[in-house]
């Protein structure tokens, strides 16, 4: 009875804007999670608190509340990012490694994607034989021994994942201190003592304006540092993909590259650079800068990704020549002109449709599907040339037309998209 | 699918203040029924309403939807009167008779009470061999022979049904589209042309003041004409019980007093010739003040109520010695003084602990239970005077406590309490 009462008196208090106790919260997280309060009745609740919203003692009180749900990791010394989901957002590929060998150790617990493109665990298993399924044992001698460890998370904050599913199918998602909360109790969960969130703004992102971003970047700063986590944020542009790949091999592949020196995208190498910079300087390690450079141009960086790939199982020698799909279509300019816009959420579907992500909750991923974007904004482009790759042989018609339509090419130049917009 | 984009859309538009289309209520409300719209989503969508409102087309969509989704009754020249739920409330029982009398046949399909004391069904099943189950054909008949019937509805409204057992169990309740449109469209589905609401105010009804009752009159009286009723309403005070007798053979032993031309309380023998008068009046009937006093004073009220309670399998010689408890307990007044109040909540509840009324649905009425308030607002009492009678062997301590509890003296003199409010 004592959380069918709970959850009642917070519908009948959140249905008039009123307040809910932190003890009422924790009554209902609890309740829900050990399938006392009915869905109907959570449901109920949520769009309650949609609508009338919570203020901040209330949502630091769900996010407490859903990240005791399950179990709590503690790895005071580590460093984590977390992006808020971008696409070909491959800055844990590339920053955590750097930081990993500048010092910083890195225990990344993470969870599998859902949406348009992979997950980091995704995207690290197109590696043949590596392995995101660790003890946890064996996951904190890694933390220990190497210095940088990235597995599967298991039950973490189970009320998270269960009142998300339920926000999914009730309309409730988009909410400042839930999307806070859940975001916040995982990382919590995971228990690394100082966390980077690059919070993504734009068409291919949940926030569209950086005044938005900066709202939630702020929450997510003020609930983990009152969680005793040691945060900051950036705020990052999700309009364009980041960088030029998008699908799991393909994204390692062009982390790889960046990693061992070679060419990419001039917003990659910026903002894995500054990511992390910014994680070093959390965690208080002096002269960050030309640490990151040196781990870089010393192939420490590098070595350091590729411990870390052994120790998981995978083969670092395949990491340079990693499999992708060997059907390959090219999708050419429509006209001349200069790239106004490659639209990030157009690019993200045609990866999707090519089989690079799951339309729905434990779908099979391509690990060598995926789209190549050739052009970035504000690139010249000439009619016919191509600028884009589509990879796998799924839906290759419908992929095509996504690029295109992701596509806007302008008769005028068009100056490149600032890839960091705002940092706090 | 259909059914499940129509409640998110409705979910979607709803929680940003926006507009439902007829449509789009339609399909929520047919899905729900029939399944396809699981309980947390229409449960958000309610939670939605709740806060942000309908406006009237909304309102009036949802309860033609309601009213369509099960059978559909048509006696477009019977009237019926539908009260909001009060305490000791025995005007179907009196007033319909007299309107019967007087020429305008009624046709009361009723549901069974789920509260403190039981509805119009479980007050006439008190009569030994009285049956409420007639058969549609049998209903139909006994309307065009004798002008009255009153049976239990089958399947009116089964979205009504189902949407209210939900709104009960998660907070949104109390919301007037959803009041309105549920009353209405269970009368709308129950098909009597002329309709008259008795909309109770006070503390011991929904609606706690004349204003937010007059709201809620106006609501009902549009939404039935609307749909081809012809309606009115009238407000009347649920502050105290009406009449005397709060209890099953208790309300029909004071309604058969006052039928026979007995002695009954005034509050009640007014209400009840105004709610016939107001019936005649509807239906256009000329003259009707002087035809309800004939309809008493000739005693033509009394043998058409005898008439219907043979026709439906009861023993019209009983009336007048219905049984009723033979454990009989009178509770006498605390004080010298005059009567303030004598809570209509209060009564009820003792009643219902007495065993008068349901405290969950489905469970056993005792009609021989129940509670008689020999005193009323503004009468003077001695100590030690007996102010009520409780009937009944169950929880007499509880029930006398609740009495006691519920009874008001003033040193000072009190006015008696109007009956009848306002009216439209």
């Amino acid at each position: 009875m004592r959380f069918r009462n709970a959850v009642l008196d917070a519908i009948e208090a959140k249905k008039y804007g009123g307040r809910l106790s932190e003890e009422v919260i924790r009554a209902v997280a609890t309740g829900y999670t050990g399938g006392e309060v009915p869905d109907y009745q959570m449901a109920s609740l949520l769009m309650a608190i949609f609508i009338r919203g919570m203020d901040y003692e209330e949502t630091l009180a769900l996010t407490r509340a859903m990240a005791d749900s399950g179990e709590r990791y503690s790895f005071p010394k580590c460093v984590d990012k977390h992006s808020t989901g971008g696409v070909g957002d491959k800055i844990s590929l590339t920053a955590l490694p750097v930081a990993a060998a500048c010092g910083a150790p890195v225990a990344k617990l993470s969870g599998r994607g859902l949406g348009p493109t992979g997950g980091t665990i995704d995207k690290l298993e197109s590696i043949p034989g590596f392995s995101a399924s660790l003890s946890e044992e064996g996951f904190r001698c890694q933390v220990e021994e190497i210095g940088l460890a990235i597995a599967e998370a298991g039950e973490l904050a189970p009320a998270d994942k269960e009142i998300y599913a339920l926000r999914d199918a009730t309309g409730t998602v988009d909410s400042l201190p839930l999307i806070g909360s859940s975001i916040v109790s995982k990382k919590a969960a995971t228990g690394a003592g100082y966390l980077l969130y690059d919070v993504k703004r734009g068409s291919g992102a949940f926030m569209k304006t950086v005044e938005d971003a900066r709202v939630l970047a702020e929450l997510l700063v003020r609930l983990s540092e009152d969680l005793g986590i040691k945060s900051s944020a950036l705020i990052t542009d999700m309009d364009n993909p980041l960088g030029s790949a998008v699908g799991n091999a393909l994204e390692v592949r062009e982390s790889v590259r960046f990693l061992s020196g070679g060419e990419v995208p001039e917003d990659l190498a910026h903002e894995a650079r500054y990511v992390a910079v910014r994680l070093l300087e959390l965690k208080g390690i002096p002269d960050p800068g030309s640490r990151v450079e040196d781990a870089l141009s010393s192939g420490a960086a590098y070595e350091k990704f590729k411990e870390f790939v052994r120790t998981q199982g995978g083969d670092p020698d395949t990491l340079d020549k990693l499999p992708v799909s060997s059907e390959v279509h090219e999708v050419p300019a429509p006209s001349d002109g200069y790239v106004a816009r490659f639209g990030a959420l157009g690019v993200a579907r045609a990866a999707l449709a090519l089989g690079a992500g799951r339309e729905k909750k434990g779908g099979e991923v391509d690990p060598g599907a995926g789209v190549e974007a050739l052009v970035k904004r504000g690139d010249e482009v000439e009619e016919g040339e191509p600028v884009a790759r589509l990879y796998g042989g799924r839906n290759v018609e419908r992929a095509e037309a996504l690029v295109r339509e992701a596509l806007e090419i302008s008769p005028e130049p068009v100056k490149a998209a600032p890839g960091i917009l705002d940092s706090l």
